[in-house]
């Protein structure tokens, strides 16, 4: 069918699944259009919960597999499992172009592992990035990478900018991206020699997909007026996991606080709606979808922990990146 | 006076000083006993807030100087300004054995700079760090390097690791220092090289003064298992102000959504006592009062943007520092 997109999904990993994966499909699948789904996993699983679901028999195809990766496998081990995990036939089907996009929310190390040995690197980027949406003031922005590479040089920073922003104006319309350098000052001679360098090419050289904003302090990553924030890998994850961990902090403190009197209850209650809008914006289910940039394919993440509606979103993301045409977005502006 | 705490402050740092300054002084002095305060800074604009806020003539003294270290100076043209800017006198005091701490709430490389040319390092200690308390669910953590050091090697990172249990000793009466490298992951197989190198180290070698944890990650630094957080000065400082970040955003979208109807209002005003908890809990004045340890006598740094009342916790923070014998301590247990 023309402008079809197929999504390769690896049924099997993550906390509750084959279920979520299947109920969060067949969500997509009532939100979308010309999206064909090709399902790996144990039939004798999923073949239940798709009838379970409703999920039309038009809209899927199903690719048995009784062997899994498994949560605690390392990332080598599960390779060696061979070519026929569910997981390894997923990605297999990208590098046989029956696929445009993958999404498993299984073993992050053996996704990013074997979707390395199958698919190829885009020309000219050395290494691949994980990038995730992380919101903001006025918004959503893109941050990476978040872990896949714990030391980087400049050139790596600097294919991360482009592809960050590629990946910005893939998943919204219509925004300009704003690229800045995660630093600890604001100031020109601040950060060290990496990031200085870094800072002198994109300020020398300007680059037609992004506008550079120079270095963002982790105060002012969630203000909304940069959009893509970079870092290497190890200060990406200490950032998206502190601020993790702080807002789980103030939302447990704020429900004690709420909760811990008749009146506290009784105004709560009245307040639920507004309370219901606040909760809803840091729902972490409208963030789920991290993206492995630099391969010649997306390769999206799901949460281990989220739900059906937070792998619908995953699906989503799948959908964007493909018809925002990121790689060839990446591609165009690599240099 | 025997025990007699003597604290040297530069009342001319910061905003809205010296009026927070002194009125800060006024109100620490209220509760606390046996303290002397020398006040560093311009008489004409010090005398009459002296008044205004009735500090008691037996317990300070004032130094004058009409010169002041600017919040932009370079910490260079700070300390190029000679000694008698108020800054410079109120450390050399220190140096004289003529008080025991100092805090001030002005240009922090400044105090930085002219601290280390005044004072000594501790002997066995290469690098000071910063250090701050920081929020958890059971109390209150110690996070450093927060922006010292932005490289630091293995033996730095143990340092910290004694610095800060020595610090977390001296301001909490009875609590067990349980020290955790900031890293990305909880496997000890993760990290660079040099966070690796400590692990090893600090599991290897018991330190009496603390139990080491190994790594946490900063989804977990605010759970309270853990309450001595040691990273180089660039991680530290990205994580603190990633918090930070966080923290306002969640606060500015909660008070969005608390307010943005009628109902919303007037049940955030029935709820107005468990918010204010909520509220006080999260006041980031309780948190004022970073330390740079590693000279040999405690250098108290305020929040340029806090008021009197947080002014007055910096105070306490030194108070606490002397009293808890910090800088014995850590002597006592570096190697």
């Amino acid at each position: 069918m023309k402008d079809q997109i197929i999504i390769a999904i690896d049924a099997m990993g993550g906390d509750n699944s084959p279920d979520k994966v299947i109920e969060g499909i067949s969500l997509h699948s009532r939100s979308s259009n010309n999206i064909y789904y090709k399902i790996f996993g144990n039939k004798n699983l999923i073949v239940p919960l798709i009838k379970k679901y409703f999920l039309k028999s038009e809209l899927y195809e199903l690719i048995h597999s009784d062997k899994v990766v498994e949560g605690e496998d390392s990332a080598l081990t599960a390779a060696k499992k061979g070519k026929d995990t569910s997981l390894w036939l997923a990605i297999e089907s990208l590098k046989q172009n029956k696929a445009h996009a993958i999404v498993s929310a299984g073993n992050t190390g053996a996704l990013f592992l074997i979707s390395k040995l199958n698919l190829q690197m885009i020309d000219k980027i050395d290494k691949p990035a994980l990038s995730a949406l992380w919101p903001s003031k006025r918004g959503m922005n893109i941050v990476l990478d978040l872990g896949a590479n714990i030391e980087c040089n400049s050139k790596n920073l600097i294919d991360f900018s482009i592809m960050g922003s590629a990946l910005l104006k893939a998943l919204f319309d219509n925004i300009n991206p704003k690229v800045a350098l995660l630093n600890i000052g604001s100031e020109e001679l601040k950060g060290n020699a990496i990031i200085k360098d870094t800072y002198k090419f994109l300020n020398d050289n300007i680059n037609p997909l992004f506008e550079f904003k120079g270095y963002v302090e982790g105060n002012n990553i969630m203000e909304g007026n940069i959009n893509v924030i970079v870092a290497d890998g190890f200060t990406g994850n200490i950032a998206l996991k502190t601020a993790e961990g702080t807002s789980n902090f103030i939302i447990s403190e704020l429900k004690k606080a709420l909760t811990s009197s008749i009146i506290g209850k009784f105004s709560s209650f009245l307040n639920y709606n507004n309370l219901k809008e606040f909760k809803n914006k840091l729902d972490p289910r409208l963030y789920n979808g991290a993206i492995l940039l630099g391969l010649n394919k997306p390769v999206i993440k799901s949460h281990g922990s989220t739900d059906s509606i937070g792998f619908c979103n995953s699906l989503k993301v799948c959908e964007k990146t493909i018809r925002g045409n990121l790689i060839d977005q990446i591609k165009q502006n690599i240099k």
